[in-house]
């Protein structure tokens, strides 16, 4: 289980690469973008440094555990080093989702077209409450009543569950997801899942994102 | 500038409190708030490591950074423990907030009750699209034309911006709210802002969370 929000919570697994590492591999892919949007061929660790404000030699350690995609003073083919982290990243292959919990966040992901870029497809939602049940969100996605998701599981090779539910039901859910060969879950709900340790787990959790900035712009007020 | 992702992308201001520590807080807070829910009195730092699946000697380093709260000997009371983490967290006073974006995701985050809790009111939206102008969302909350936004800041009292734009236009607003005295911006933006010391970021980038999500599940898989 891996938490976005600090990783030291849990005990780190055995892995060759540390989920620090892992954590910034989307943020230089998504600069990559960037550079190949603006037609940038090449650019050395220092340029990427310098743009991205973290240090060369951070970048050069980082790309090593992935064995270090560049030529020595040449710098980096931005092309290249794009497509290899993105195959690192596992966005060379297309993920099914669901999402389970139609409220509002739930909705809005849905709704979110960008993930689809990337290759995650968003397949259904599902929701206890009888009264969006059948309605189409963009594209045709449809929400479900929860009694389905065992059958839409199995049925259209799913595997990424975006967990957007209330607190309470969220537990029970996620056990339910698991048991039915779920191995990623995008929480979403404001609590700590317990699942198998074959189960990746990414927490999103918004008011501890919230609270983190209050805290710190208090810490600057009181410094005034 | 803070990162919830990776705060060890940035360089590391000077602090008494590392932004490592910080970012446990709110999870803290959580399971204390279960606890007083439940009737929990009185928690030894052991009783709550199990429960948070942390070590007990983290939770009494990280509470010695705030003066260690607990008596040898008889554990944290649970109330008092909540009632200090709060207020480290700025959760003693009211926060107004203000979105900036009413797309899907600023609709949803405008919707989402439990903000206001936890004393986080939300006083309006703005958005450029004119068909949204106007329109009021629960409890009063209405969508306003970006043309008022500055006047709006200077005359309600905000302290907090979220920041719901497409990338391209979050550069721009990011200096607008802070020419207008903005200190804290919660950004879900898909871009890195670049902002004066003295003003608190934390950015929520739900797209590198789903990639972490994906790079983790397939290594899992790759080792089967």
């Amino acid at each position: 289980m891996f938490d976005i929000f600090e990783g030291d919570f849990k005990v780190q697994e055995e892995t060759n690469i540390s989920q620090a590492v892992v954590s910034r591999l989307p943020r230089y892919f998504r600069y990559l973008g960037d550079l190949k949007d603006e037609g940038v061929e090449r650019i050395s660790s220092h340029e990427l440094s310098v743009r991205m404000n973290v240090t060369a030699s951070q970048i050069r350690q980082d790309f090593n555990h992935f064995g270090g995609f560049g030529q020595q003073g040449y710098g980096y083919n931005v092309t290249y080093l794009y497509d290899e982290i993105a195959k690192i990243l596992g966005l060379d292959k297309k993920h099914n989702l669901i999402i389970v919990g139609a409220g509002n966040l739930g909705q809005a992901l849905a709704n979110y077209m960008n993930f689809e870029k990337r290759g995650f497809i968003i397949k259904a939602l599902f929701d206890r409450n009888t009264e969006l049940h059948g309605k189409v969100l963009r594209g045709g996605i449809k929400i479900y009543p929860m009694e389905e998701l065992e059958n839409f599981i199995r049925e259209n090779d799913i595997d990424i569950a975006v967990l957007t539910l209330p607190k309470a039901g969220a537990l029970e859910c996620s056990s339910k997801l698991v048991d039915n060969g779920i191995k990623a879950i995008w929480n979403f709900a404001h609590t700590d899942l317990d699942v198998p340790g074959d189960v990746a787990v990414e927490n999103v959790h918004l008011s501890d994102s919230l609270m983190k900035l209050s805290y710190n712009e208090k810490k600057r007020f009181d410094k005034e």
